[in-house]
């Protein structure tokens, strides 16, 4: 017998990261992107772990994307020395990061005004460094950059020249993706994912500024996009994990998901079809991102111990520390009979989300159920 | 000048607690409970903080709700000794509880079925203790529990007896209090949860069995109960906190909201109407709670960083740590004009889920915007 946990004897709830996935996710994904001859800057916001990192690049630190300043100090103290951090930038972000780039990291930051063009010149001259930074566009009205024929795409490009700050790329994200669910629509928004980013290129290289990267992403686009022409780099996150909106949009199946949380049964209430589990909002998250697809999956599916999927078998609501799971509505399928204690998993809709409430991964590889490895997360910011 | 910190230089996102008002909402649940002569036993999953449990029991450790085992020991390790585990007992959870209950520590659990009381006499037995143990009762079928005229809540109660396991008492909650808004449905709803347990009181003693602890709650129950007879004790949590599902519901006015997250705006979209910050939904949680309301306020209300709100301007989408800020739909009210770098508070939908994406609070007190002190928060299972 080996020293090493299993599945049916760690406390509950418990977050169980699947390698045997996670290394076919990542394999799916990377060559891919090598047929296209583009870099993948693998997004760490999902997985927020040096472990699973290297997975990702098992012969030393690439390319990466980050959502905090606390992933870029993470991944930089181990070693990643080539980062965007992907988010607007601020004041305080942008102080940080120099003090990064000090420390001989290539940390790329995002904005999309001529306000934080100044902000960032002012701290890499404070600094004594030379900031870059990559302009966001926006492709498809999701949330922050500038429309390519916004005539401050250029107004900006000449603020990060005047304030000594590196031009690195344009950069988007063709967020919209995620709310779609046919291959036609997929490629379609991969392209004007693509399109978008090379015009905008174009622009900025017509009025006199190097552009030399041009990065787009979104896990749908970077599985549905047929061409990547003028596009350099694809950035993409949830992919290592997958999850069940990633399910509903169609890039996965549910034999891909990487992600479970473990529970398990602490009452039953055969009157009204529903058992209780001991994982709620806080073991899942909050996120019902399924809500508004055609199959809404409540707060995820229940599969056994070894990851069969019960039959129609959701958690169907979720307090604080209590799931209750219940049979699908308009299903013909049962109940299972499963006594008090019995251990579950349950397949989330939002792997990001439901990673984030957890400290750290227990380990298995496949369907059996030793735990060979706990890897710890980092959060906050 | 003093060393403290100051609300407008923290790095953002961040977690802020308002002392002033949190010890004004204990006040006013202390002296109502004082009033019926009804113990309160706060449920400490809101807080989950030690210091904050400093402020609700000043003169030292009190009677306390836990909904994990982690909260348990945490607390029993700061000398609180009286405590109730809230959440349906497993086999593992039985055991460590017995852990406790072997340091000295009264821990109650919860149950509604023969078989947890099988596995909970175990537990003891194993560990030369006697455990103790609540019997849960349905109110308003929210979610675990035996109906009251369920023949096994004496058969349960048999059990525990024939496992020497004591019976500590009845406990209900009234979850679906939740959903209401007028105060004559709370009313009526409180009269129901009440009712209610003392009845499933009065069967096991009719029964012979003794019950000597009666114990009702939720916040909004708490607080429009005109009659707690027979009941023994008041358990809530959220509102030391409150939170907006709080005021939709109608038990506090936002001036009484003691959590907020500090923001920085990130980028404008003036022409789509749209702020960005950079708390999304890591540091406002994934909770919706206020959709299902009369008033829905996205992922939070926007205030100034002294606490001012502005009129109708909500986080009306959330990313992972993007947030969009906009006018209420409907609305006449007009984007104000924030400066990137501009600090804001959000005011959430849900205290217990907003808390739980933070390490630690950021303490001031009232609308002065010094930090006094940091308090950690614990996490985990």
């Amino acid at each position: 017998m080996s020293t090493k946990s299993r599945l049916d004897t760690l406390p509950t709830p418990a977050l169980i990261l699947d390698t045997e996935r996670l290394d076919r996710n990542l394999a799916r994904l990377s060559s891919r992107m090598a047929g296209f001859g583009v870099t993948l800057r693998p997004h760490m916001k999902t997985v927020k772990s040096i472990d699973a990192a290297r997975h990702v690049f098992p012969d030393g630190p690439g390319p990466i994307t980050v959502s905090t300043m606390a992933e870029a100090e993470y991944f930089a103290g181990h070693g990643f020395r080539d980062m965007t951090y992907a988010v607007g930038l601020a004041p305080h972000t942008a102080e940080r990061a120099m003090r990064l780039r000090k420390d001989g990291v290539a940390i790329k930051l995002l904005l999309d005004t001529v306000e934080q063009a100044h902000i960032l010149g002012q701290a890499g001259q404070a600094a004594g460094v030379t900031p870059a930074a990559f302009i966001e566009i926006d492709c498809d009205g999701h949330r922050g950059g500038m429309r390519i024929d916004d005539p401050k795409l250029i107004e900006v490009a000449a603020a990060l020249k005047e304030g000594g700050v590196r031009l690195a790329g344009v950069l988007t994200h063709a967020g919209e993706s995620y709310g779609l669910n046919t291959p036609e629509a997929l490629e379609a928004a991969a392209e004007n994912e693509r399109a978008v980013a090379v015009e905008a290129a174009t622009r900025l290289r017509a009025a006199g500024h190097e552009c030399p990267i041009v990065s787009v992403g979104s896990t749908p686009t970077a599985h549905f996009a047929k061409s990547l022409e003028g596009v350099t780099e694809m950035r993409a996150g949830v992919y290592m994990l997958f999850d069940l909106v990633m399910h509903g949009v169609g890039v996965c199946s549910t034999d891909d998901l990487a992600l479970s949380v473990l529970a398990t049964v602490i009452g039953k209430r055969p009157e009204k079809g529903w058992i209780m589990i001991d994982a709620g909002w806080m073991a899942l998250s909050r996120d019902r991102g399924t809500a508004a697809q055609r199959v809404d999956q409540g707060y995820g599916l229940v599969t056994d111990i070894a990851g069969k999927i019960y039959p129609d078998l959701l958690v169907a609501q979720a307090s604080q520390e209590h799931g209750t799971l219940a049979i699908r509505s308009g299903s013909s399928a049962s109940l299972p009979d499963l006594p008090v204690g019995t251990k579950l998993r349950i397949l989330p809709n939002h792997a990001c989300a439901t990673g984030a409430q957890h400290e750290s991964y227990h380990v298995v590889s496949g369907p059996d159920g030793t735990v060979t490895a706990e890897w710890p997360r980092i959060r906050g910011w």
